[in-house]
């Protein structure tokens, strides 16, 4: 079990100063990694943390060069942050997780889904008629793709995804609902990416579509007809809601809302926790949400905030006042 | 695969201005729809898309009859959008999604349950002992109805559903949290539908219940003891506290949050992403969260609104100023 | 069916004031309890419904007493509420839930998984490789418990959590990203409650840990390199981010978010929707939303609020205004 620096750095490249010979047995965070271990720095500003670290080797930029050769061993490269992912995927490949059969016994497959030969459908899931599961993709374990739905290649689905549930479709009428049948499906591009018990809705009369290589975390809610652009990232608990339209190269902190019917521009990004209820047209990054406070403050400034229209106009007021004659 | 113009009519009325006889092949937006395709206009302010549709035929209000009709073939309806949720739904009928077994094979269904014999069930599923599903009811794939719990009629449950685990009850004690066993059930009336990864709980003493008609969205969360009224409508992500009442015909916006033993009186509609903090008694719009804004604006704003407070004590020492005699 | 008093009190101690044969049939609220059942008032403020209540048997404290015993029969103790939580655990020893298999035979359960033989493995389970699970666990139907990971004793998992899924890690490279290997594992502590569909993921490096006794509610997402300590407890759709670390005794209400690498101190008390942005050091209540209003006077407000930091510069630009001379 391990990789010697000689094996890490033939594969990724990098400068190494120290011996190929040293037997690394684990990656790990600098500050605990032991002697046989090697860790990262991916920014000046933790530099302190090379005087302290007794790990093996560390990877790091040129400008941190000479003071982590000082230290010991090191790999020098533009990216360590890049670096150390590459390197996370190259540990993986000589570690690989045990595997299951291609296609799980447990798994309920509609006979007309078209499964790529070289998909993994994990213990428990569902693929239902009509749909398509792209070349090298893996459905983890209990993961649902819905009627005529779509997934591109190389794509990872983690456990309890919903592709394709029926989109949140009504038309009020005499105080009752009235379903609209969601007739559209779900489109996943290549290379993305899906957390945890995260839902994709089918769109109500076309696809919903999802990027490439975009990547989605745990727990997040995807509308119908929504349209997410290539290389987007959402964190947890973000939600979008019906008929959004995200760009391509944007981010959604966690928790962040995207209202309905709305465009973002590419490369847009929401701070966590923000709600968007316009469209951004502007590239850049946006925020909303109230800054947390001791309860003691937070109250007394949440109730001003409830007046706050009134301290406008009694400004406003005293600017109107006569003033001394000087 | 289609319709033509006067099988939809006779089905669902409507006033067709236009030939019976037209083959519809797909329900598409009028902004993408092609020649064969049929499209709907629920709001006269996209009037505009009327000229630009290629659509063989649209559904448009009396007021925009003349107008539709210059253009070509039209359904006239007082109410375009249920017009359109009706045709969603006869469409469906007539081009049905295959449908497997009633009760799958690899449901998991205690011996005590009672599944009316209209119900389906789908793979995967999980119906604990004493539940009850009702007539018509559809349980999706891979949703769990706990011990004891009760389905209403024509409900459908999406993946990932989970009627019935426990409530979140614990009674501190000497810095632990000792377990408040959850002695109630869930019971969801008629015409209930619940998204995707929905999660239901169990009440302590008496059931949890949803009233009929209430449409939930996918990953939201509703809390022991919960009551909620006939027709009520709960969008994505929201989260309802334990002993909280919501009337009926409510809505609460995607991301919305009731906290704990409120009231809500029928016909309360709270925007996205507030928090409901207090009872509400009257019926009517309620919001509150923080106006998003480019990220540097936001900043400055928000810390201006920690120091709020002081700002309304130094307006009040501004207005206490002697003012020059006149 | 049923406990009498004389059983209730033998158990559980108390004072008890009345017939020990009276049968108690269920345990209920006051407010709604008839008279073969039992209720409890936990705080005085509630000192009303004890007039109202028709329950055979009411536990109170000390402070109440007379005025229960003037009504009827009760049963007295320090402390009702943590009195109430063990009935309701006595109550469930009494009138068990049907228990099925000990590993119910539809779970898929890696030969290399070790496996307390106390504990309990609900339907459609997927324990991986190398996972282990703790005395006297329980993991109702559907849960996930990844590769490696370790769920400690007397743990109860919902249906549809997920142990050790990927943590949410990319490095950015000319505008796609690249996938971090998630190479950690999940160890929750002893005594731990996770509700449905909440989400654990694996670390990146090491491993995400859950202390001992912490609960957490429905819809969590809980991201890699989080460190959770003792007996904190987390309600519904709160979000912790990658590598914060939240002290023993802590608290997050509903729909809270911890963002990211952030320290929180023990006994942390944050409010239900209140994003938690920068370290706290101080133990504490903290808060941080937006009161909610009708929406009229929000919009109001909220427009108000945009401009806030300019209110403040012409509150600076009064306070400069020369004053009249006394």
């Amino acid at each position: 079990m391990g990789l010697n620096l000689g094996q890490i750095t033939d594969a990724l490249g990098g400068d190494l100063q120290g011996d190929r010979q040293t037997l690394i047995t684990r990656l790990a965070p600098l500050a605990t990694a032991s002697s046989s271990e090697l860790g990262f720095l991916s920014h000046p500003k933790y530099q302190s943390q090379l005087n302290d670290t007794q790990a093996a080797c560390v990877v790091v930029s040129p400008v941190l060069a000479p003071v982590a050769i000082a230290r010991g061993a090191c790999i020098v490269t533009p990216d360590p942050y890049l670096y150390f992912a590459r390197l996370t995927q190259l540990w993986r490949a000589h570690h690989p997780m045990p595997v299951g059969p291609r296609i799980h016994p447990t798994a309920v497959i509609d006979p007309s889904a078209s499964i790529d030969p070289s998909a993994t459908i994990g213990p428990l899931c569902v693929v239902e008629s009509g749909a398509h599961i792209g070349a090298h993709t893996r459905l983890h374990a209990r993961v649902h793709v819905g009627h005529s739905c779509v997934v591109g290649d190389r794509c990872i689905l983690h456990p309890g995804v919903v592709i394709g549930a029926d989109g949140f479709g009504f038309a009020p009428h005499e105080g009752a609902w009235v379903k609209i049948e969601q007739l559209g499906a779900v489109r996943l591009g290549d290379d993305v990416e899906l957390g945890a018990n995260t839902c994709v809705d089918r769109g109500a009369l076309e696809d919903t579509t999802i990027g490439n290589g975009v990547k989605i975390d745990n727990l997040v809610q995807i509308g119908h007809n929504v349209h997410i652009g290539d290389h987007s990232a959402l964190a947890g608990c973000a939600g979008v809601a019906g008929s959004a339209h995200i760009g391509a190269h944007c981010t959604l902190g966690g928790g962040a809302i995207v209202l309905g019917h709305l465009e973002l521009a590419d490369h847009v990004h929401i701070s966590a926790a923000s709600v968007v209820t316009r469209s951004i047209h502007q590239a850049g990054q946006y925020s909303g949400f109230f800054p947390i406070d001791d309860n003691a403050a937070w109250e007394k400034n949440a109730a001003s905030l409830r007046q706050l229209h009134r301290l406008r106009e009694r400004i406003k007021a005293l600017e109107q006042r006569p003033q001394p004659s000087q």
